[in-house]
């Protein structure tokens, strides 16, 4: 084991799982990332309890990862829509990482049920290629693997001993 | 939103997230990632309760992520260890992933408290820049924004209306 003195309190891999962590939350994102913004589809797709899918929602939404935002339909009473923020659609990678590593491993017998492809605007000349993520340094120097890779402190390291102020998710 | 008629039954972000989608499971692969291998050692480090750990590296060994390896220190009785296996490896890309994602949005002021570096070899030229993971496709784009991708039906593609087998974690 490197010598490693540091606090995890602060670690950015903690709090992204205090946002994305929860059961049913990456589901979510999967849908909304696909096109799905409303409540009664979220549902539907996913098979979730109403309760647990408001709460999820919520989170999101206070999070800044997703915005709500009102509609009507002809007849209908005032309704909500979730769309993806910027900050949200930044979360993207952790969903490909995830489905590439399932793919690679758990994947049915006769191959992954999704592919997600590289589309093309209008104007553009089209791909169509399938999409992963890779792991690549500032120098240029990609794919890495796990084993090429060392953890350093960085800017907001604070030793394992200094005051502890709590971590947004209990867990460090 | 786009048509989708397929059953998410059997998505591989479902089943990656079956394996390490528990609070925590991350949490240890981060620890395992830098070199961490004892129980004593993860829960120094992550303060978790032993008997949520214990099933958490239970699981991770089912998984096929980390082998439990017998280990004895002179005096003392036969412990195990955890290793990652390639399997294992193979996440780290969500890993950084999420880190990169919490380190954009929930770091502290003073910045990341940790970075991870591409660390090179003995006789290899250093490198010591910072990692982070892009989206790629097949054709040799990159980085490619979320907006970018589109999810189409794989080979394991199923209508969603067609048998559904039970999924792995449930929650489909």
């Amino acid at each position: 084991m490197e010598d490693w003195p540091y606090s995890s309190d602060n670690c950015s891999v903690a709090r992204a799982l205090s946002v994305v962590g929860e059961k049913w939350t990456l589901l979510i994102m999967r849908e909304a990332f696909f096109g799905e913004r409303r409540f009664r589809e979220f549902r539907t797709r996913l098979g979730i309890a109403p309760n647990l899918l408001a709460t999820r929602l919520d989170t999101l939404v206070e999070m800044g990862v997703m915005d709500r935002v009102p509609y009507q339909e002809p007849g209908d009473r005032q309704r909500h829509e979730y769309r993806l923020t910027d900050r949200g659609r930044d979360l993207m990678p952790i969903l490909i990482a995830l489905l590439q590593w399932g793919d690679q491993y758990l994947a049915d017998p006769e191959g992954p049920s999704v592919i997600v492809r590289h589309h093309t605007g209008p104007g553009e000349p089209s791909c169509d290629q399938p999409v992963h993520v890779v792991m690549e340094c500032a120098g240029g120097h990609a794919p890495l693997r796990a084993r090429a890779l060392l953890r350093t402190p960085g800017p907001g390291a604070r030793l394992a001993d200094s005051p502890r102020p709590s971590s947004p998710d209990g867990v460090g």
